[in-house]
């Protein structure tokens, strides 16, 4: 039994109200030893009068030693077990782009590549052609029809797509067509069970069709298909937790992610001053709001330390703001760390900080890695965040009598 | 999905060191309520330098108030959840003596016993007989044939020796013939399963050959055996993290269980300058080393505090020679804890310190056991210490997109 099956049974409803605001890769490190991180070096007034109120920790989003992507470092900051609920790689991308993944589809994460005139492969990425090039053939495979399935097909960078089949009895379980090597042709479609073997026949005749479209093409007159993949079969918000719950983000990857959740998507906020003005004009027809912040992962993977410290002081500066709402219970944290010093996301624990009425202070005076290794919530696995919030709001009743 | 088999799936190469460091049953207890534990109490300038350096934390080898047996515990540090792997007790006797324990091979740990003329039991243990006397009565045991299976003997202690059958076609699933009782005689050899009959059989044919044999011995004129098992199947280093792995040990038991996960046994060192004298040669063939040192935990089972507290520094004076090397990933930590005022292993957490150019370094000053509660590792499942080790060194991919 894991702790959604638990929250499931024994969520309990009231008019609280709980927001979750995660400041992506916000963990990092000191550039020199004996230094301190980006988020201890930066301005935190906002956040550390937080910590003195409320109860602080580090949380684990997979496992010890593990960096997760942003779809397991989510999805377990949402309560699901990252690693009982892998995330298919099409599904991720189509997320990505903004397509919304329902039950009867299936995502292909693409590749163009360059064929030589015996259909071998020359070059697995078709020279990474520029992303502008790649659009406008992206478009011209828009035009393919297929009798039975709605297509989708949106480009993502350079060399780079995503396809989307949607129809009835398409499985998920079809084999990678990239062969991983040059001088060979495209692996067939092919299908690991029953269900699936509409979806490869299907993905065939995409290919052939894309092929044709495609010859006359120096670079691109190829494709290659991996990680097929269907809609994880997430329990909603409504279902794991009996929460209303509204998502406001930015990038279409942390929608596409809080969809797939059951959140709804609200306001088409651009700046993080923006989706607070979301967040208090939706106050009342939710219980518990996700903002995702994002520039304190992207200047991290940019190595700008000085950058991402600026950053989490802006993030600083709206909590006020959030605060002024009287949530009962207030999170802040990350779906994982991305120390500027690494340039990449890391498997560091992520600092996260949790106030209510009822959560147990602690001896943290600020917000940071270090402070929060004394602080009450310990060491933890994210996916137990959503049952602490649920606790913290009230919403949980006992286990056994 | 364990953690090793998130290694498994995200492991890649570099040219990165990784050492790791085993004081055996470093962790320990004061004599007095409040007083200083054998690692407090002993002076450690070079460890304490590491943790300033490093992260710092206390590992759980198996659970929360288990104590491990040397085998559970060093399959933790290896990364083997010591609870999934058990290793059956001939499995490690054998191991224990220097037998290398192959895919076509039963152990079975082995006691004379004492025999009446009715073949009942009188003395389990043949009045636990001194171990030169029971040494030449093994040695005799050596004598004994069996057609198409290759046999050997070894002594342990007193009353106890090993058995290990090569062969083809010998399963391990075979009952314990110690009736635990005396009155009544050894149980007969039996198989749990159809490819298990052979091994009982062998060891049906084994009793009554040293029965024969030993029919003049007064007190050791019969044998029990148990513990009959096959190696235990655990993925290799190279399979599990893509390690090219030395062990520098000097008791053959650590040397076997290092065997057991596919470490090479390297060098022939007899002491601690010794061992690190083989660590230099060794330095640039292997990505990464394991280096046991067994007097802290020997010391601590004689009870002689202050002997342990000299051993602890013996160990600290290694730690330069180690540290010029320049590992990525160096590792300090223990299998168990083993406090002088128990006199045995205990379940006590193991002071542990990891050392990295990444490893975000928290406020530890020296290490050890009280130090290590505020250290940025936490307290953690040993287990995890692989994927650590490997995260520290560049050697682990991200999970999921």
């Amino acid at each position: 039994m894991d702790i959604q099956d638990l929250t499931k049974l024994l969520h309990t409803q009231n008019s609280s109200k709980i927001v979750m605001m995660v400041a992506d890769g916000i963990g990092g490190l000191p550039l020199e030893p004996g230094g301190k991180t980006e988020l201890e070096t930066a301005q935190t007034p906002n956040l550390d009068q937080l910590a003195q109120k409320g109860v602080s920790g580090l949380s684990i989003p997979v496992a010890p030693g593990i960096t997760p992507g942003s779809g397991p470092g989510h999805l377990a900051l949402f309560g699901y077990d990252p690693i009982q609920h892998p995330i298919g790689r099409g599904a991720l991308e189509a997320t990505g782009v903004g397509l919304e993944l329902g039950n009867n589809d299936v995502a292909i994460r693409c590749n163009f590549c360059t064929l030589d005139s015996k259909r071998n492969i020359l070059d697995r990425r078709a020279g990474r052609i520029a992303s502008e090039t790649s659009f406008k053939i992206v478009k011209r495979l828009q035009e393919i029809k297929i009798p039975g399935i709605t297509i989708f097909v949106e480009p993502v960078k350079e060399h780079r797509f995503v396809v989307l089949f949607r129809g009835d009895g398409l499985g998920g379980d079809v084999d990678d067509t990239d062969p991983q090597q040059i001088g060979v042709p495209p692996l067939e479609t092919k299908a690991h069970n029953e269900c699936s073997k509409k979806t490869a026949a299907v993905a065939a005749q995409f290919i052939q069709q894309a092929e044709a479209l495609l010859k006359d093409e120096e670079q691109a007159n190829g494709l290659t298909m991996r990680g097929f993949s269907k809609r994880p079969n997430l329990p909603s918000y409504e279902e794991a937790y009996g929460l209303r719950a509204a998502a406001i983000a930015v990038y279409p990857m942390y929608k596409g992610l809080a969809q797939l959740a059951g959140m709804k998507i609200v306001g088409n906020a651009k700046t993080l001053e923006e989706q607070v003005a979301v967040l208090k004009d939706v106050w009342n027809d939710f219980d518990f709001f996700f903002l995702h912040f994002k520039y304190t992962d992207s200047t991290g993977e940019d190595g700008n330390f000085a950058e991402k410290v600026k950053r989490i002081e802006e993030f600083d500066q709206i909590i006020p703001q959030v605060s002024a709402l009287s949530p009962d219970c207030l999170i802040i944290t990350g779906d994982h760390s991305t120390p500027a010093y690494l340039k990449q996301h890391s498997w560091h624990p992520v600092p996260t900080l949790l106030v209510s009425d009822c959560c147990r202070t602690d001896r943290c005076k600020t917000f940071g890695e270090n402070e929060a290794l004394m602080g009450g919530l310990g060491q933890f696995k994210a996916k137990y965040l959503m049952a602490l919030a649920l606790a913290n709001a009230g919403r949980l009743g006992k286990y056994g009598a």
